[in-house]
């Protein structure tokens, strides 16, 4: 199985649909001409598919090493390649300029995220986790901090990782037992044990950065009582090298159902030595930095397996033979036909590319708003994108990972038999995708946040944005007959989105269960909006393609796939509006013994 | 984790739903009272509970050890709790009595086999395996193979396994190449590989009665030319106990997602001993006989691993404190509230029990039409029932798999973190559980089945007395105001259900590829629909219990759950339907390239 980086959709989707051109104005753009930018995406999509996709499965089955002296062996090859990457200085591509970094937008470092989570998605943890890490340092730390730590994190010289969670205490930080005990020259004596710590501890890089949540003795109980530390594995010395070895260990590995090749470390802090990073008991909003960096990531995820399960998927529909066409051989000289003639066999492809097109065009529709809230000259923009990057943030975790894990499935289930064995790719991607729904807080967590906390927020001024938008796109293409089915399934679902927000407002108001039993169906109706609007743009863009005379298929193919999108998914629209509006009464009706 | 077995629900179903006291007439009933049954259903339930259930881990980590002498290794504990079986005569419940069976009905056995299968289905796939191969002897063999091998089958002192999948050959049998070359006594030299054959060696039993698909030198191409024949591990001596050793080994075993504990193994036959079951070139019929029983089995196989999933998920949201109700605090005293307290923890688990529920009550009522159709001695009931069975295996084998793994699927989110760790049980399930979409005939292959081959059988017969049944009971119960809802949801539903179905006969005529595209779509609501019949029958039952005066709450829960899934399930038929209605055009416009 070869992964092939989708480069020719990243690029219609950059040139044609987000007019990246328009945004030279922005710090960072100017440098990012469209050429570039493409040529960065190929030679970055070749490094994916020469360099990382050969070690996926090689990650599976070696999984990390944990020895009792507390070292983690990663799986053979990994190491190389994360120095091939610091080489070429990928990690650093949207990096601060100031510490080093290339200061590309974030719309383009999203693509090349996707093609490294395709080929490798447990290797991408380890730069990934150090991204948060950087971009909570770059929103929090001092000066010294920031010069001490991000030049080494930028470039991947160095890893980062976050620890939050505590055996009692998931979801529910409130419950965090961490403990920072001032030593008095500005340093803190960290003892606890956090678990679930991704790449927590490994041989990649010389050293690693952990960002610990932890409660200054005497801080306020929940979540206003939680700070956040910088606790390196090895303390900087006086040059800013790793000098002394830190009491911070990893105490054990989770044996856990996919991601084999990145490390899961049980870490046990003792009286390590962490340096505080921004205000003593606001460590939950720097957290959140890094959270939300963190969300669109497993968001990116979510979509990078689903496309790499397709692709394993469609090359096996076009070899296998087995069967005739209901409508006659398709193969006549051959034993039989390749699955691919098989319509069912193609519903589960097209499903995911309708999914993964859509979605490839909203997570980087989504991240251009990323650079727009950060960059833009105009208060306003900035304002628009920074609400936009509220709303959509959990939209893009759980509805992309959600229909990310459905597409593994579907991909296992065109493979047949051969799927559920190890010889073929389709069952990794099955158990690595698993994760994207659950970490970074699970797609429940997700919907709860969309529902209670970014609906509401500033009076609901971001979602009633997002309509106007599409009121706005609707009525500028309602008299162009080429886009009348994505403009009226567009509108369509966007009212029903709309009629579900008028429900939840005065349901979820009146009874606060009743917005947590609507919030994942809201979250599903709402990431089918945006798709339809993304699929709209789409077809708008490959319509203006084809009548300026390009005659590439890949803009006839993408119409199709739009209309399938429309025809065969937005169905889901009247379903989901019709279940959330049942509200909580049934829901919760049952007593808790009964369960 | 502990497993409880359902047998309240059972004996409910059997009881109040299913009537079996109506059916007495029947030979093997008449042994089968109610009280009777239940107390054999407890019995069992308390040997999957307290033998099998704690099997299931060791099975899962150990797996099964191939030896370059071509034995298989089974996990630790599985051959004594075999061994316990077959003592209690449990694998011969529903056993032909001529043969040393106990002749009870299949709806008794279903009931068992779930519980088996919820408590360890890698284990149970052995009885279940050999189950399958008794019925295929039962069905076409000799007198004389039927007393050499059903008595030792019949116990599981002998085990069974079907053979047909080859290298180049899965779902297309035609295209199979196992040779079988008349020896002149009217034993055959078989030769040949076959793969992924479930329970292919183990050291479980003293024998092992392999079915084996082959084609007869000179027999025509195709599915026509294929024979079924009976290859023992051991050939029986004069005293019919395992003799020579035959010329069929295992060559390895494959590497899977799940079921690890059972031995999933290449089969190597080199001029092997064999014996013609049936008439030569007539073996996919028999082996048909074989794969209906099996297809069954496998449905069962996903509600099964659905509900113990379920009951992982329910015990750790009875347990785990996280978080606050949304309504204020319901463990004031604890750190946190318990997670069931959560709308949407409570919704994933809703939405199991309404299928789970519904789901076994539709198990049960088609295992029944099994029994009515071998037994009744009305041949209108023979007919119909038949018919039925003809009509609802697909369904039953694909719409419980595709939900048991939703199902399973959901436990693990329910679980968050925990739930990606083998230290709990939902990484197993979800495993274990995602073959049964795939064995014995992928649900696409159901799907189609369904709409291509049973809707059309008999002009239409089975489909029109499924319609009329439902019909019937939406008359009869119109008047009742407790059963409003659920008659409504289900009228409503199976209106839909008819629509689909004159689609499908005006659509797939004109293109075969319309039904293909369709198929999955219409066993799904074809599923709903049943199980909307199901729950309403359900509903009327518990309605007759409370109106009775019998105030357990079983029957008031059952109500809500019954409601949930109408308000909850049932919008799912109207996507479906528009999702059929769309046809193959768009599914089939991409060329292959395109993929």
């Amino acid at each position: 199985m070869t992964y092939r980086a989708p480069t020719r959709d990243h690029a219609f989707i950059l040139r044609d649909v987000l007019n990246l051109e328009t945004h030279a104005n922005l710090p960072g753009f100017e440098d990012a001409h469209i050429d570039t930018v493409e040529q960065i995406l190929e030679e970055g999509g070749r490094f994916c598919e020469e360099v990382l996709a050969p070690l996926n499965t090689v990650g599976d089955k070696e999984g990390c090493k944990w020895s009792p002296d507390h070292t983690v062996k990663t799986p053979t090859g990994f190491k190389q390649a994360l120095d091939q990457m610091v080489e070429a200085g990928w990690p650093n591509l949207m990096g601060a300029p100031a510490y080093g970094g290339q200061g590309l937008p974030a719309v383009v470092a999203t693509a090349f995220q996707e093609m490294i989570s395709s080929a490798n998605m447990a290797f991408g943890m380890y730069p990934g986790l150090t991204a948060g890490a950087y971009a909570a340092i770059l929103e929090g730390g001092s000066d010294e901090q920031k010069a001490l730590y991000l030049p080494k994190m930028g470039s991947c010289q160095w890893g980062g990782t976050m620890n939050l969670t505590e055996p009692q205490c998931g979801t529910d930080l409130g419950l965090l037992r961490t403990k920072a005990v001032p030593n008095g020259d500005g340093t803190y004596r960290i003892s606890g044990q956090k678990i679930w710590i991704s790449a927590g501890e490994h041989d990649l890089t010389e050293n690693i950065v952990h960002l610990v949540l932890a409660r200054i003795e005497g801080a306020p109980a929940g979540v206003k009582g939680i700070s956040l530390f910088i606790v390196p594995k090895f303390i900087p010395d006086a040059n800013g090298n790793p000098g002394e070895r830190n009491n911070v260990f990893c105490a054990g590995l989770e044996e856990k159902m996919g991601i084999h090749g990145n490390a899961t470390c049980v870490m046990s802090y003792e009286e390590a030595t962490g340096w505080l990073i921004g205000e003593e008991n606001s460590g939950l909003k720097l957290m959140f930095v890094m959270m939300n960096e963190a969300r669109l990531g497993v968001g990116v995820q979510g979509l990078a397996q689903g496309e790499a399960a397709y692709q394993a998927a469609a090359a096996f529909a076009r070899d296998r033979l087995q069967g005739r066409s209901l409508t006659g051989p398709k193969n006549p000289d051959g034993p039989a036909d390749p699955i691919l003639v098989h319509p069912d066999v193609r519903r589960m492809l097209m499903d995911a590319r309708a999914t993964l097109e859509g979605g490839r065009a909203f997570m980087l529709w989504t991240s251009l708003h990323g650079d727009l809230a950060r960059l833009s000259p105009d208060e306003a923009v900035r304002e628009k994108a920074h609400d936009y990057m509220g709303l959509l943030t959990p939209v893009v975790k759980a509805y992309l990972t959600d229909k990310g894990f459905k597409i593994a499935s579907d991909a296992m289930q065109v493979h047949g038999g051969s799927g559920f064995t190890e010889h073929f790719p389709a069952s990794q991607y099955l158990r690595d995708s698993r994760i994207t729904l659950i970490y970074e807080g699970t797609n429940g967590v997700q919907a709860l946040d969309l529902v209670g906390r970014k609906l509401a927020a500033k009076g609901g001024r971001a979602v009633m944005s997002f309509f106007a938008e599409i009121d706005g796109f609707v009525t500028e293409n309602a008299s162009d007959d080429a886009m009348v089915p994505f403009v009226h399934g567009l509108k369509d679902t966007k009212d029903k989105l709309q009629d579900a927000t008028m429900w939840l407002m005065q349901n979820g108001l009146a009874n606060p269960d009743n917005a947590g039993a609507a919030s994942t169906d809201y979250l599903h109706l709402f990431g089918l909006t945006a798709l339809a609007y993304m699929w709209a743009k789409l077809a708008r863009a490959a319509h203006a393609r084809i009548a300026a005379g390009d005659t590439d298929p890949f803009y006839a193919n993408k119409l199709v796939t739009g209309r399938y999108f429309v025809e065969r998914h937005l169905p889901d629209a009247a379903s989901h509006l019709a279940k959330l509006k049942t509200g909580a009464t049934l829901l919760m009706q049952l007593p808790a013994d009964a369960f």
